[in-house]
């Protein structure tokens, strides 16, 4: 299934670098859902590098729709997102030595050599852009039936964000920013520290969190298709992403289980649990509570500085320093993409569990 | 698909606690891979419970293959394996107050009240026994190619163990050991820990760490199956995992670039990298460095401490004190569970790069 | 996925005709459906051999649910069904001359000799015991929605059926019927015609013709899983069976659109069509009229008469008189199969397009 | 999955009618395959309407592919082609009565009137260009490993052509022809006879009989892969097409096992058989011997004859005469549609069962 994720909402990724356009097309989304062309829109300006924190390529992300929504409204057939690149300067690329810490090495080896080398190729991070607008259809989907979902950068460059106090609240702010810190404060430290970074030529990373509220109690498909396992398969496809705990994840393994356990209570009726320790996922299912997971970014690897690397044409040791234009950061913008994959995951398990229309809601 | 996981090679995981027999049934494995009942035997005492660490449930997990093997070999048809429940006390077990921490509450969700609860039904650490059985048999198959893969308690009940010094021969001695560290003084700490909560009628949980050799560089298949996309995908679905990360993880996070990126070297005449941070995978693709990833194994659900909670029944709160045998620490269990999933995943891959037939090696 | 069927709800399929156990697993059932095990056995009889018309092989198909079924409902894990081999001669078999028109020489082929051959092994017939008693289950989760089915052996040694006139009643008459024919004197021509063929040494095929009712307008997932698709890749696994058509089918081809067209029409405020050449699927979903499709089943190929081959052993032409306890015919038999396939395959489709939970109905 | 088709090699299909472009995604391809735009371009007239026997609508189908091609070879990445749709007239179609033979009414079962109806959106017989491009790029990839295959019409409008007598030279001849008859005189009186039916303002239906060789014995993935299911799968989502049969089809059904069966014997040191009824397939798996089927095509439903019919809009039953720019028949065009599944299908099973790599051939 390789560029294919999903089973009854799938996602199919398409495009390189320096190819003339990327694209994504969602099948199986349910008919009647408003397909809010200014939205995705907004949502790519999430993702695009700006300012000093990110690369100066400079993308208008210019998508269009060529199918699957008809009169303002999902159809149920398939929606292909097209966007061209519109800026790639394929002369800052050449077949040269490895790039550490990118699929230069590993595509050369899947590929033989064929793979479209320039600019990562099929490899970059340009396709998360119709990731981006892909997912945005599919936050749509969502928020027609109440689940909404929104990402902070818990941490970066060394320094912490605060934590989620009010979900709904912080969501919805989130979701307006830029750069989407719970403490405005913090965001500037990052920021500067960002900057620094960049000024010698190096990079950073950090760690994202996110939390989806409202996803109804019984979602998931154990044993192997658990609310983790999904969405940890969506997030890990992110670049850059290594790591992923649900709740209190790694810290849990230093718990006692009195203390790790999420006891149960009753609200106006409801069976919620005091704490969340398990991240609103118990046995693979979703148990009501808010679904809170963390990325690891890791640094980007395209750095200034030079570096120690192989050229496979001349078969020798070299050194490389990566000149182009690059991020010395891409946590803020990840933040996006992480949206995109969980929000697309989610539409699947959804229409898995109620069948294919449900996410049309009351309109369909 | 729910119960079956894989592509190629699948694996589909029946049964619950209480009922007759649980099993899997291994499906796309190459023809020809010889099948050593011993070696499964053997693999399942890893995850069996044993001394004062685990229940006291005694199971000798006397499974038997009813199909797909044929004189001693795998014949490429679908493998079944059974194991039967044999000191399965359904008298424990009524349908009570939810138990925190466990799959009560959002099996009831998922299923309305017809799932079979008695000791966890379906969502039982019982089938681990099935998963090792099969894994044991895509060890095996592995083994054939030169993939050998080992885990041992990084750490557990607040204690490390010590780290991987030489991957292959920590590997060949972890496979031998039932209680899976590198420092057998760490080990006896570590057990001495788990049985101080356990007379406090407590749990603990811990770290496993992984590392898999001699996978070929370009196995992988991005977007969206990558390597670590599907081996986390795999690793969610055993019970009390909520983490997983590849090479440094979460501690990327705070690296630099200049740190996290691995440069390349040749060694002779072949490429490989200096450090490990990216844990053997560069854009969803292995390197053909170790795969080393850890997994979060959270503090064991059922303890005799009193919590509060709900009963569905009376639909009122109440406490618990989950009585029944149950064990203080599954996390060195659960590495050999780790094990199979990864094993199973491994061995889907391959054959999905390089054909069904690939794993039955030269004597196929 | 080679011996798993299906997206939402699967069956995996597994046995060789002279191992211990062959076996079924369901998975993706709605909880909550009442499975009858005198059912069950009732629809095992329906493929059982019997009478001069079938292989002397006696089997009881004592078959066992070991998991997915409580207090005699599913519960929505996975459904596996235990058949055991009690009948099996192997001595009867031996690696010698390929049979023609059977698997012997294409599973050499595939699984370069390590199959097991004894019977045919994996693709055996016998195998389907264990898809009837997969199909039973998925038969009864469909009646519980209102759809019913049945198939008549429409034509069987040069003998045809008379044709379905009241689909209701017919279905209803034959699901009861051992050897399913509308027209009692017909059936016994056929089964004359059979026998007169067994004592010759040979064997006769015939056509299979199946309806079913009530599958809700909508149904289908086209492009490529339309309702013909995914019925026909579900109906060509069943042995024997070399082709499927649709509505008309091949007499489509000599039609005029004028007269293949199926005219709309409404009755009672429902939309019906006048005529049914198309089957009951437009565009590859369903419209609500019955579904209706033939499958064309070879002559069985096991044959007393002599016949040249090639001896794989040997490596010499040579010619075979097939021994041992053989079927001249077997559409009556298929018939169950065919009936299972079907239930199975529409199940799926159900639960893609309403969800995990529908054909549980109003008990669920 | 639904607009995805197949495991290791998919192919997913997007876009209606009348909007702006239509496409498709073929991923999982070996990398280093020539990818010939002239080849595609003239694939692209094989389905093309042409002539009194087809619509006037006239597509210059230019084509563009988008991604995964680089320096003219496929690179392993997903390849996207995208067709612009320049001659759409949407203003001919109106939400109207429902077209009887068409997807009108089961479209709007399906999407509950979301659907985009114009000239039959999503459903409409235009997608089968992307399909005949897709198809075309595996073609060239099945003809590098001498897998070649090709299709006539055996009838049509009631004529018959001339049987298959040599298929490598045949399918070599065929597959130059815009008009896919063995014997050209046959191909005339076909012609005349669907522009009688076209001046009646009807349509004619047929049978497109389809031969592959070359195809590796060994090839299939049962129970439920089958080369037949899985073949069968991808016909049944072309339209129009009501049947598929395999060898001698449903000829068999009244065959005796003694003339069915095809005896092996031995060519050069290489098993045949003697005859083809099975059609090149033995239990679900390639037998080496070429691959023959036939699939039935019902007339194109849009005729000008007057019809009875349903309008939903006003609720009430009125006659249609189906205006716009129609086909009297689809047999001649549907012929490059059907190679093209069929080669898509099959480099699937090739790469389930030989790995990604083998397509690539030498020179990957």
């Amino acid at each position: 299934m390789k560029n294919t994720f999903g089973q009854s909402v799938c996602v199919t990724l398409f495009g390189e670098s320096h190819g003339p356009e990327t694209g994504a097309v969602i099948d199986g989304l349910a008919p009647g859902i408003p397909v809010d062309e200014a939205f995705i829109a907004f949502r790519l300006t999430l993702r695009r590098p700006a300012g000093k924190t990110s690369t100066a390529r400079r993308e208008e992300d210019r998508f269009r729709i060529v199918s699957g929504v008809f009169e303002g409204k999902t159809t149920g057939a398939p929606i292909a997102i097209l966007i061209p690149n519109e800026d790639a300067r394929s002369r800052d690329y050449a077949r040269g030595p490895l790039r550490p810490g990118h699929a230069d090495y590993t595509a050369h080896e899947k590929y033989h050599g064929f793979e479209d080398f320039r600019g990562g190729g099929h490899f970059s991070g340009r396709l998360t852009a119709a990731l981006t607008a892909a997912g945005a259809i599919a936050i749509s989907a969502l928020s027609r039936r109440g689940v909404a979902l929104g990402t902070h950068i818990a941490r970066c460059a060394g320094v912490d964000d605060a934590p989620f106090s009010d979900y709904a609240a912080d969501i919805a702010r989130l979701n307006a920013l830029p750069f989407a810190v719970l403490d405005e404060a913090r965001g500037a430290a990052m920021r500067e520290a960002i900057e620094a970074a960049a000024e010698q030529g190096d990079s950073v990373g950090g760690v994202l969190e996110t939390a989806v509220l409202n996803l109804p109690a019984g979602v998931g498909e154990p044993w192997f298709d658990t609310v983790e396992g999904v969405l940890a398969h969506a997030l890990f496809s992110i670049p850059a992403v290594k790591g992923v705990e649900f709740g209190a994840g790694f810290a849990l393994a230093d718990m006692k289980g009195s203390v790790a356990n999420d006891p149960f209570r009753l609200e106006g009726g409801r069976v919620v649990t005091s704490s969340n320790n398990n991240g609103g996922v118990n046995g693979g299912i979703a148990n009501g509570m808010p679904v809170v997971f963390r990325c690891a970014v890791k640094p980007t690897p395209s750095i200034g500085r030079e570096q120690r690397t192989v050229n496979l044409a001349s078969g020798r040791e070299e050194t490389i320093s990566v000149t182009g234009r690059h991020d010395p950061c891409v946590v803020h913008r990840a933040r996006a993409v992480v949206d995109s994959v969980v929000a697309l995951a989610l539409c699947d398990l959804l229409a898995q569990r109620f069948g294919t229309d449900w996410l049309g809601g009351d309109g369909a």
